[in-house]
C-alpha cells in the first residue's frame, strides 16, 4: 500500500484508481507464482516416472508409506515455521501422493503376474466382463471372450487357458458355471466376480473338479483405478494354484479381503440388501409426498445434503440390479421383513410422543455403536468439509 | 539408469546397489522440490494477505468468483500442455483458493457493520449461545450474556443494546421471549436462532412489538468457519431494522436464504425429523441384531461406508435435541407415521419375491428424482473418491 493513497486531500476516487492499478501488480504476481507451482509439480511428476522405473526393472517393492510419512512430517514443520497451517499443507501433499501413487500403478498394473497366459472371460460383453478384460490385457495376458452367441465355439476357447473368469448375471451363474466346467483343461482356475458367494461357489465346487475361487469386487465397473479398492475373496479349492490370481489383483492395486463364502453372504445382506432397500423406502416415501427435493437442498446443511446425495445416487442406477440384490436369498427377505417391523415398533413412541422414552432407546443404541460412532464423526466431518469447498 | 547397471555380467547385487543409490539421489531431488512448493506458498499467502489489506482499506467486494474460475481455467491449460492430469491440478488449486477464502474471511469476520454497539445474547452459556458471543466480540460488538442465573440484572444488561439474540433451547424459546420482551429499549432487534421457526416467531411477536427477525444456521457451534454456511431468515416484522444484523452475517461468510416460517417448518420436517429417524431407526435395527459393525466396514464399498458413517455420526450427538427435533410438531409426528406405513407397504413384495414389482416401483421413484439422481452421483463420486484417499 503506497503512503500516497492514505494521505489526506488526495480524492477518493484518486485513490481508488491507485488501489485498483495496485491491485493488477500483485493479481499478476499471483499468476506468476500459481505458474510456477504447476511447472513444480510437472518436474515433480518426471522424477517420480524415473523413480518408477528403476524400481520396476529391480522388482523393488513401490509405495513406501513410512517414507510418505517422513515426507508429510517434514513439510508440515517447514510449513509452521513460514506461518502456513500445517492441515493445509498436509492436506495438499496428501492430494498429490495420492495421485502419484495412482500414476505409479498405472505403470504397474501393465505388470502381468503370467504374462502370455491365456484368460476367458465368460460374459465377456458384459460391463464387468469388459472391465476385467481390459485389465487383463493390459496386462499382457492374451484375453479371449465368451458370451451368450459364442458356445458352438467353446472347445477353442477354452483351449490352453488357465483362468475361466465367470462375470454373467447372479441368476445365471450356477448355469453357465455348470455348463463350462466340463470343457476346462486340467489346471485351469474357475473362478466368479458376482456378489454372492455361496451358491455360486457350490455351483463350481459341484461341476469342476480343478483349482475354484470366489470373488466379489466391491466395486462397479465405472471405476477408473484399483487403488486401494477391496475385493472379497472366498476360497474353494486348491488355494496355492489360484495364488497367481490374487497376486495379479494385489500388483493391480486391490485390497484382498479373505472370507468364507456362507460369512460373506450374511455380512453383504446387511451392507448390500438391507442398506439398499432402507434408501430405496426413502426415496419412494419422498416421492409419494412429492417433496420438493432442491427446495429443501437450498435449506439444508452440508450433512443433509450428503444424506439425500446417497439416495439419489440410488435411483440413478440400474433397478434390475438392485432386485438381484435385495431378493437374492430367502435369509434376505426376511430380514427386511424384520426391519420394518422393528421400525413399526416406535409407532407407539412416535403416537405418544414420548422423548423420554425415544432418548432412552437412542442412548441404548448410541452406547453400542461405541468407538465407532468417533470415528464415524471424524469421517464425514472430513468429507462436509470437502463437499463445502466443492459444490 | 546408467547403462553399467545393465551391461552383462554385471552381478545383480551391485546393479541393485547402484539403483538403490540413483534412488536415493532421485528422493533428495523430490524433497528439492517439495520445499520449494512450499515456500512459493508461503509467498503466494503473503501477496494474498496484501490484496486483502487494500481491499479492505477501500472496502472492494473480497470473493470474486469470476477471477477464480480463470485461475483455474489457466491452470488446467498449463498443467495439459505440461504432461499433467488437468483434474488433479483443479484439485489442488482448489484446495488453495478455498483455504485463501477462508483465510480472507478470519481478516474480515473481525470487520463489524456496526462495531461498538451493545448485543445481549440470551442463553449465552448454552454452545450455540458462546459460538456466536464469540464471532460478535471479534467484530468488535459490545457482548453482554444473560443466562438462567442473570434474571435479576435484566435491567442493566439490556440497556442500550441494539440486538436481542434468543440462543435458548427450544422448548423454553417461547416463554424467554415472553419474560425478555417487556424489557427491550425502544429500536432494539429481537431475533432468535432455533430450529423451528413458526412458534418462536409467533411468540417473538406477540410479545414484543419492535424489529423482529427469526434465523436458523444450518450448522452447529462446532463449526470453526461460517464461509458458505447456510442461515434461514424468516422475516417478522421491521424487516429493514433488521438488515444490519443480516448485513453482518453475510460478512461472515454466511449464505442468506429468505423462507417464510411456516415453509421453512414444513420443509426441516423432512430435512431433520425424517431423515434423523429413519437414520436412528436403521441404527436401532443394527444393534437389535448385534451386526458387527466394524467386520462389515472390512467388507464393504466406500458408499457403504460413508452412508454407515452417517448413522454412527448421529449417535456421537445429544439425544436429548435430537428428540426435539423429531417430536418438535404434531405435523411432523403425523409424517412419521406415515413414513413407517409407507415403508410396510413393501411387506408383500418382499413376501412375494417380487422383482418385477420392485423394480416398476423403482422406475418410478428414479423418473421423479429426475435431475438431481445425476448431481447426486457426481457429488457422491467425488466425495468416495476423497474417503478412499485419506482413510
Amino acid at each position: 500500500m503506497s503512503e500516497q493513497q492514505q494521505a489526506p486531500g488526495v480524492p477518493a476516487e484518486d485513490s481508488d484508481a491507485a488501489a485498483k492499478a495496485e491491485l493488477e501488480v500483485l493479481r499478476r504476481e499471483i499468476d506468476r507464482v500459481d505458474e510456477q507451482l504447476v511447472t513444480l509439480l510437472a518436474g515433480r511428476k518426471r522424477i517420480v516416472e524415473r523413480v518408477m522405473r528403476i524400481k520396476l526393472e529391480h522388482e523393488m517393492p513401490t509405495s513406501h508409506p513410512a517414507r510418505e510419512e517422513n515426507l508429510i512430517s517434514t513439510r508440515r514443520a517447514q510449513a509452521a515455521a513460514a506461518g502456513l497451517d500445517p492441515d493445509y499443507i498436509e492436506d495438499l501433499f496428501r492430494t498429490m501422493l495420492r495421485h502419484s501413487r495412482v500414476g505409479q500403478l498405472d505403470t504397474l498394473s501393465r505388470r502381468g503376474v503370467r504374462p502370455g497366459s491365456k484368460v476367458l472371460i465368460v460374459g465377456g460383453q458384459g460391463s464387468m466382463g469388459r472391465f476385467f478384460a481390459r485389465w487383463f490385457a493390459q496386462s499382457d495376458y492374451e484375453v479371449r471372450v465368451l458370451d451368450r452367441d459364442d458356445w458352438a465355439r467353446v472347445d477353442a476357447l477354452v483351449h490352453g487357458i488357465e483362468l475361466c473368469l465367470l462375470a454373467v448375471p447372479i441368476d445365471v451363474t450356477t448355469e453357465v458355471a455348470g455348463r463350462i466346467s466340463p470343457h476346462l483343461p486340467k489346471g485351469c482356475v474357475l473362478a466368479d466376480v458376482t456378489s454372492l458367494k455361496t451358491r455360486p461357489l457350490q455351483a463350481m465346487l459341484q461341476s469342476y473338479s480343478g483349482p475354484v475361487v470366489g470373488l466379489h469386487p466391491l466395486f462397479g465397473p465405472a471405476t477408473t483405478t484399483m487403488d486401494r479398492q477391496t475385493v472379497v475373496v472366498s476360497p474353494g479349492r486348491e488355494h496355492k494354484a489360484c495364488q497367481w490370481l490374487l497376486d495379479q489383483l494385489t500388483v493391480w492395486g486391490n485390497v484382498l479381503v479373505e472370507t468364507p463364502a456362507v460369512e460373506h453372504d450374511e455380512i453383504m445382506g446387511i451392507v448390500q440388501a438391507l442398506r439398499h432397500f432402507a434408501t430405496f423406502a426413502f426415496g419412494q416415501f419422498l416421492h409419494s409426498r412429492r417433496i420438493p427435493i432442491f427446495r429443501t437442498l437450498e435449506l439444508s446443511s452440508p450433512i443433509y445434503r450428503l444424506e439425500l446425495g446417497m439416495v439419489g445416487r440410488l435411483f440413478a442406477q440400474d433397478p434390475a440390479m438392485y432386485a438381484e440384490i435385495v431378493f437374492a436369498t430367502p435369509e434376505r427377505q426376511t430380514l427386511l421383513k424384520e426391519y420394518i417391523q422393528s421400525m413399526s415398533q416406535n409407532l407407539d413412541l412416535i403416537d405418544r410422543g414420548d422423548k423420554a422414552e425415544f432418548v432412552a432407546r437412542f442412548r441404548k443404541v448410541a452406547e453400542w455403536f461405541g468407538p465407532f460412532s468417533e470415528q464415524a464423526m471424524r469421517e464425514s466431518t472430513f468429507l462436509v468439509d470437502k463437499l463445502v469447498q466443492r459444490f
